[in-house]
């Protein structure tokens, strides 16, 4: 059984981490095959990487294993989780990171024990990738740890209805092209306010000119803001955090 | 058959879109080996991402599947593409950026249907790497869709003759250690003149001291720009389009 | 037998270059495993490569052929090596990057010979590649080339003994979140001095509140300067060089 076992970190490449966690999963899961999901998350942005799994860990066929160590407090109290959600497994530090599988009705999860020897400021080798090797080679996972109730769970921002009908949301996160992902679901034909600025909900960037400021219901199903061939966060001064306001039918 | 599907983008890889398009790829074609390229590439550089591909499409045994999505008019009316060359196959965008493949006199074109419900914003994951997977499973290349017989091709800027005998060129692109790649031709003995600065085209760095400015025939075949030890861009202020010119036999 | 074929370069993946070294290997030892350790080594840093393979190259499997290409000086006469040691194989310049596998007492190597045509400025592909694919393919070390006796050795800089009885250390390579890798060996209980700042030796980040500064053992068995939940050195001033000092036994 040639499972996949896919890598999030915040570790970047150069330094070698990277390097000694694949070492440890080809040695314990000879078979298991690799696959990069990203290294260059923000280090220690714990929400950054639940966004980006929330994104692919349901594209991957059953039974792969997720490895995501975004870890700011390894060697402190904090839990280690193993869990499997609707035939996926994932192995990672309890801090939230893992929200997008475990709120999953049919999820579970169990707590992993720290073995002997494991270096304080580096379970991503000593830990994790262990116990994702366990799951690649077939493990059950009520094998790997006592069954954990209540992990730490993250939640996206809710937007909030506003006195004036409008629904008060926000930017979640900026992604490479400085599109401003927002916690507003898809709702064509209305309109963003940010600040004094009033943008139409598009289908596409090219439904506006090269340059321009648009809204659009992204890839994901929630409402973003852009700009035709640049960047919304650097035009537009949006960030995570960033107010943004849907008025549901236009005003003007 | 266990074919070769490789990627190159402009995504990053911290927003988790290649782990979606890689989920799609592992979901459809399980069998296929994903072989990274790059994601690094500079967003919406099809210019630079055409340079890339030139480098590498042949290098990989025949049968790989090359799947290149740098795409800054997705959702706009531009067509997409699945091809084969040379005995690789090529998907991507209708914007020139497989013209480094489709200028073969063997290459074959078919333009992608847009699968329902794909996204606007993303035909990497819901119209490209599900063609790819097509592909990677054996897929004949017609069964894909209708054939396209002017595909957009892109094609490096040539280089021109002057009245004085010299060879007009300029910069194509500079790559991660500043070296400048001309679009001159190889021609040992020659010159390069770049403003006031004469550079003898030299066999590789170690023909100068550390820290001087060369000229060299890469490993492309073309005429490139470097400084030993250092960055030619940074030192010699050199950027995509700045004007070199080749000199045949030195003149001092 | 499908051997692995780990990566490291200062290439960058953007220009095409590593794909390149892909499509080799993959053309010429078709069941090799390619993995990626890191492309993004800071171009021309064989001391910060050296450290990297350090960490990594024995955590993977014996077989395991490490391809590193750093290689500032390709094109001068500096050697090509090829190198067995703990089981796994080596291939790369003879820069003394491949240092931590060459000191072990079993290390075998060769010098490798370059093929006719191949680029005076990218030996990775058409050298060291090529080697690393025959390795993967099974052949035998000696079928390379001649025995080389001789390879360049790079050591990491020993920390020496103080008149006042403290340990004279210093930064070796500072990490992606800023930590300050240092030549001293782990000694819990001692002390860390940089400048007037004197830092005991804690056991993890979580020992210190956020934003202060701590010494630790790292992962390697090294002493670490950090700032918890930031980086040390850009809070410290620690680049690789810095002069730090270990205290055994507190002095306040």
């Amino acid at each position: 059984m040639a499972r996949i076992v896919t890598l999030l970190t915040d570790f970047g490449t150069a330094d070698g981490y990277v390097g000694e966690m694949k070492g440890v999963l080809s040695t314990l899961a000879p078979n298991a095959v690799l696959v990069d999901v990203a290294h260059d998350v923000t280090p220690h942005d714990v929400e950054g990487a639940r966004l980006a799994l929330a994104r692919y860990w349901r594209r991957f066929p059953e039974g792969t294993v997720h490895l995501v160590v975004i870890d700011p407090g390894v060697g402190s109290p904090r839990g280690a989780l193993a869990a499997t959600s609707e035939g996926r497994f994932l192995v990672g530090p309890d801090n939230g990171v893992l929200s997008p599988a475990l709120l999953h009705a049919d999820a579970r999860c169990v707590s992993l024990p720290l073995p002997a020897g494991a270096a304080p400021t580096f379970h991503g080798r000593d830990l994790f990738a262990p116990a994702a090797a366990q799951l690649a080679l077939g493990a059950a996972l009520e094998t790997l740890g006592p069954e954990e109730d209540e992990p730490v769970i993250r939640r996206t921002p809710e937007a909030t209805r506003r006195a004036d009908g409008g629904v008060q949301g926000e930017v979640i996160t900026v992604d490479r092209f400085g599109n401003a992902v927002t916690n507003l679901l898809a709702m064509r034909g209305g309109e963003i306010r940010i600040g004094a600025l009033a943008l139409p909900v598009r289908r596409t960037y090219a439904d506006v000119a090269s340059g321009e400021p648009l809204a659009l219901v992204g890839s994901s199903g929630l409402v973003e803001i852009a700009v035709r061939d640049g960047s919304a966060a650097t035009k537009l001064g949006l960030r995570r955090g960033s107010e943004v306001v849907l008025v549901v039918g236009r005003k003007e």
